[in-house]
């Protein structure tokens, strides 16, 4: 399961912060019942065009993990959480809009198979659990 | 621009090989013709049925990231590539086919705003460059 967030009309100021991003992906493992297998990893970035700056973060979980791109002077932020089994996004998504005073934060659910696809003629060993 | 990549019928011994993700993820920034800002993350996981271990790596590059999660009994890998900027992605799918041996490789490309979608009756400032 993929879940992909963007959110929009954010706080600059709360966007820019290494901290805010940091405590955030400290606390969505455990808002995800998930364990973190490493502290986040946290940066702040330039991109190729003055006004694309922001703060890139990242923790992994097992077999899983949480990203985070902030755009402050945008007002947006990207970020994506993965997970091998399914899991509860909605306490994600309310971490971010409270974290970055977000107005509005829309998501989108990619299913992502454990089986390789069914292709008419191709013989399959039996199905994975998901 | 997020690439979201799924590779099915890989090799197992190379599925389970950190070394051969770090190799990966050292390689793919350059073919995207773009520069890391940290060394590759590679870790083995364990995950809650006995069958769901592999390897999970993830290297930061500036506003981008490339993660990879393989699953070496089922034969297969996800893997997403995500960046600000537009990026071939050809590349990256050539290097996963002959990382693991892939059989198949199957993509999906998600286009990711860098300005608030138009609703009606909201005013929008000037639109963003994307």
């Amino acid at each position: 399961m993929h879940v992909i967030i963007d959110g929009y009309d954010g706080d600059p100021d709360r966007l820019a912060s290494e901290d805010t991003v940091r405590v955030l992906l400290e606390r969505c493992p455990e808002a995800m019942d998930m364990t973190k297998i490493m502290p986040p990893f946290v940066v702040r970035y330039q991109g190729s065009k003055p006004e694309d700056w922001g703060i890139s973060g990242f923790v992994m979980i097992a077999e899983s993990h949480i990203s985070i791109h902030t755009f402050p002077e945008r007002g947006l932020l990207w970020a994506d959480a993965f997970s091998c089994k399914g899991f509860d996004f909605a306490p994600i998504v309310e971490e971010l809009r409270a974290s970055f005073g977000l107005r509005d934060v829309q998501s989108q659910v990619l299913e992502r198979g454990l089986e390789y696809p069914t292709l008419p003629g191709r013989t399959l060993e039996a199905p994975a659990h998901r």
